[in-house]
């Protein structure tokens, strides 16, 4: 056995706490596999006191995070604090300049300072690692960087935020509203306090461009990615997908076409063959779809402190091994610039859910708008009126650019006929 | 750009050809991932003139397969000839003393010959790989031997033969007896002429094999799994486990336990609502359980020229990245040697049907010979007569050792009542 790989812990939350529990758990199995133990020799955090659990007696306390990137004792710096800058991207950059190994969950680091990070661990042929930023445990940033490496991807995605997909399959099982059941997610302690990153799709997005960059070898632009959330989705609109063959969920989508690289986050209607139909509760899937290998599906727990840990514990088995290269599958140099697909180029099937008030003429003001947009109509459903009186037109549209969906809503805008915004899907085909 | 891996190629059948067609088309990708080129160099088959939709005149030809172990200009040995020993056992010999990387998609000499292969690939320090020996394009070898490198794993299943998926799930979807359904296989080229080694079993208990030694960190033994196909599954036990609640799959299962290590491949009743019951037709599926990472999910096309060939070049970017280690995901020496668990010992619910003449006093000796054997019985379906005049009895055991369903089974045996055998299936917890 050879000596140990030393590491550095920031951070000290529920997957910190899970990194050492792991640690302690299977560390004679871990210097098995990886060849020579694992070991944790320094640690950081906010607050000394405070009871996680653990004894953390046994490692060496550094009060300023930063200081743990020249921790002379360490090999590998593991960055668990969360944050796109601060402390984390500070730690991140004097970790790498000092040549050593840098393991991190930190989607937001990653999203916006991937590339910069990546350079940095290349010029100092140190690791830049973090599986457990994309999809908690599911080793998918593996999957594409290594196990689907040899194809082209044409398309890469899934269900990337496990909050959302938790609320969505227990609407859809209790045909109960949005905000009911997010009250109740964050009770449970499945939804945070302040939602807006997993609802509003920015977590995914953050997720979609690691995953996008990887799969299409472009520099990850998490500006680049449109994204919108499930805050509109009504109990309606998931009990008329479902008599349309549909489940609902959100869905980051990278895409290489001929306009460019399409990506985005939105709530899509998923046919009932599909796998992603089948995925519920917090659990995360990613497709990726390759010229040879056809489509490949990897599915499991997308957060909780034991996936993740098992993540970051994995991506600290390849160092020890030895076997890692570029962080995004290619060297950051390597990595193409792309400037932005217009989301009106994509030709798709789509799903437009109208509430509408019960008066005479409102259909040929929606049928109307279409037609001048060039929107061909494949299916219309309206129902009875809602308890306040208004009904509701849900449109199933043929395949098209979406430019023409969006023509048709503006068209609508200000109607009189619609109460509040029209809900606009996409349907995965 | 560095210097290109070069590799010399045996067997030219569906996968070897696939693999040329992926380098052809795939070849600046593949640089830009790997690092450097991948190049063939030299081949060797059989029957040289035979057309394969392929230019092989820029490639040396090898009259004698083995000789490529000592072609000098090739780096690693890809091996496509099939069989566990013959020529390609040969030529994995010399190619790993010649000190070259070996990569092959061949399950039945990983199977037999794969501790001897990967002893011989770490004193010669060279790689030995066989990602396409598993469940075709999935990366689930990686999955299982970095993925999830940090867990220890409870339970490794799945469907790993997509013919008996295709026949079960073609049964299902129709209605339709096995015998129909395989000679329709067979027509379509999706069965062999000869299909005893994937409807028996054989062909997932290689794979099984494999799995199991690099998620429990033993030596490969096929000789321990026990495995029994799909044969004697009849349109009725679908039907029967439909009306039960489940469908019904063909699962190789290693599973670490008190008593053991259990190694099967059987027809197994698998709950609606777990996601193997929803893979259909050839897909292949692979479930690891870990102890911090929960259930993780691999799956996608376990056959086929374009994604075995996926997995062929996926080991062969590892090799040109430098990112390998040992072959079952720790040295040849530190894999324990197990005897193999007593089936008998193992605790689960138990499907039996029972094909019975329709006379008084059957049901009751069935009912008397599992009372007598100590297994509880938790529901039981008889449905009227079958054209032959035979009645189908279907029994639901509750949890208990698998002991006593063979005792029961032992019982019944050479009864007058009986028409056939009866048909036990396990059912997936």
């Amino acid at each position: 056995m050879t000596k140990p790989l030393r590491i550095a812990l920031a951070g000290l939350g529920t997957v910190g706490g899970g990194v050492i529990r792991l640690i302690d758990a299977n560390n004679a199995l871990i210097a098995r596999r990886a060849g020579r133990p694992i070991e944790i020799v320094a640690i950081s955090a906010r607050d000394r006191a405070k009871d996680r659990g653990v004894d953390l007696s046994r490692f060496a306390w550094v009060d300023d995070t930063t200081a743990l990137a020249h921790h002379d004792d360490a090999d590998v710096v593991v960055e668990l604090i969360g944050g796109s800058d601060g402390p984390a991207l500070a730690l991140a950059r004097s970790t790498l300049a000092a040549g050593k190994g840098f393991v991190t969950a930190n989607k937001a680091m990653i999203a916006h300072h991937g590339l910069e990070l990546a350079r940095a661990a290349e010029k100092a042929g140190a690791a830049l690692k973090f599986e457990a930023a994309v999809a908690g445990g599911i080793p998918v940033i593996k999957g594409l960087r290594e196990g689907a490496a040899a194809n082209e991807i044409a398309r890469v995605y899934g269900i990337l935020n496990g909050t959302c997909n938790f609320i969505l399959s227990k609407m859809e099982a209790e045909g109960r509203d949005f905000a009911e059941v997010l009250a109740e997610a964050q009770a449970l302690g499945f939804a945070e306090s302040d939602p807006t990153f997993d609802i509003d799709g920015i977590d995914a997005a953050h997720k979609l461009s690691i995953l996008s960059s990887i799969a299409f070898g472009t520099q990850p632009a998490f500006g680049d990615v449109v994204a919108s959330g499930i805050r509109h989705v009504i109990a309606a609109d998931i009990a008329e997908a479902a008599a349309l063959g549909y489940r609902i969920r959100l869905l980051g989508i990278a895409e290489d076409s001929p306009h460019g690289l399409f990506q985005r986050v939105h709530p899509h209607l998923v046919p009932v063959s599909h796998p992603l139909a089948h995925v519920t509760g917090a659990t995360n899937a990613v497709v990726a779809e390759g010229n040879f290998v056809g489509r490949l599906l990897f599915q499991g727990a997308g957060a909780g402190d034991g996936p993740t840990a098992s993540a970051v514990v994995a991506d600290l088995i390849d160092i020890a091994r030895g076997e890692f290269g570029p962080a995004f599958a290619m060297p950051a140099d390597a990595l193409a610039s792309h400037a932005p697909a217009d989301s009106g180029d994509r030709r798709a099937r789509a799903y437009v859910r109208f509430t509408v008030t019960d008066k005479v003429g409102v259909l040929a003001e929606i049928a109307a708008a279409m037609r001048d947009a060039g929107v061909s109509i494949e299916s219309l459903i309206q129902r009875g009126a809602m308890p306040d009186g208004s009904v509701l037109v849900a449109i199933v549209t043929h395949e098209g650019p979406e430019r023409s969906v969006a023509q048709a809503l503006e068209k609508l805008r200000g109607s009189q006929s619609l109460v509040g915004q029209p809900m606009w899907m996409h349907i995965l085909s």
